[in-house]
């Protein structure tokens, strides 16, 4: 059988949808491995270039964003993170799926350089609940949170963008990640995606 | 949240792909039901009319292939068998899940008709698997294993008419059940499968 390249997965998922829950369930349980990603941020200590992130000067980030290498970005506290393609490339080629959480833009510019990647939306069961999550967490000011709330909304609309849509129900992050898996199995498993299959069951 | 339809998979296999095997079990693990076909062929004594299955005249069966109302049906020892379009909806429905196991050309048919049907292509491992465990049987002549390797070859070629291909591995029908069952939870997510999520997400 010829060599079956990884999945690319994006997934997206607005505050208080608890990716930070269910997406590690889904790394422990599934095909996948990190990319390293690139940034500006200067290491850490203990930190080792091409082993935590890529670290580059912010002339040489913006180069490859306008050379094309990056697969996604985005900026966090004035510096830039980023999956370089190179990296992404790497991982799907050993066969292994590859993992983006990245927010609704970022998704659609993967989808549009990688038809094949697979777009799912996380979503809290209903904006109700979504809210509630947020308000339980108290850390924020009002006007802090009615800006991630609108934000959110945005987000969820998106929704009929993306190839699946996933509900994390209230304690049941479990099933959340069970649904992710399946869609992982089930689009390997694509007609599309093995395009070899005839040929080789013949072989 | 709206009420979610059913999902109608339609599985085709050569012989030798273990359907017997396969299917079974995800009839056992999913959220499957039966539709009741109907048949030209006489009830046995304890059958009943509407339970095993709808009894018709070779004219009426004619009559309702005419009217389009099957949604496939095919003939087997000089007998009609089909599903009727009325109950494969009656099951649809309720939201449970259709299993039709049906050849080649009754798939594309159906597709047709029921074009967010999804077709799934049962396989053994390879084509030397497949007439090893033809051969197996020991139970044909020798024309006639030919005949029918003839025919499975030309039922494999059409897999990338199909939307999956999942293999039937010697010894995994589990695995190849899972496939199934995992393609099944992954398709009732799809976004375009839920068209009112975010209305009812903001309700």
């Amino acid at each position: 059988m010829s060599r079956e390249r990884g999945l690319l997965v994006v997934v997206s998922g607005p505050a208080g949808s608890g990716k930070g829950t269910v997406l590690p369930r889904v790394m422990a349980a599934g095909n996948f491995r990190f990319s390293v990603s690139a940034t500006t941020r200067a290491p850490r200590p203990g930190e080792k270039e091409g082993v935590n992130y890529h670290y580059l000067t912010r002339e040489a980030f913006e180069a490859r964003i306008a050379a094309g290498e990056m697969l996604e970005y985005t900026t966090y506290c004035n510096n830039y993170y980023g999956t370089p393609k190179k990296e992404a490339e790497a991982v799907l080629e050993t066969g292994c799926n590859l993992l983006l959480e990245i927010e609704v833009e970022g998704a659609a510019n993967v989808k549009k350089a990688y038809p094949d990647a697979v777009l799912i939306m996380l979503l809290p069961p209903s904006y109700a609940v979504e809210e509630a999550r947020l308000r339980g967490r108290g850390t924020e000011s009002e006007e802090a949170l009615l800006k991630r709330l609108e934000q959110a909304r945005y987000e969820v609309k998106q929704a009929p963008r993306y190839d699946y849509i996933v509900y994390n129900r209230d304690g049941e992050a479990d099933r959340a990640a069970a649904d992710i898996l399946a869609i992982v199995r089930a689009e390997r498993l694509r007609a599309g995606r093995n395009p070899d299959a005839v040929t080789d069951y013949f072989a």
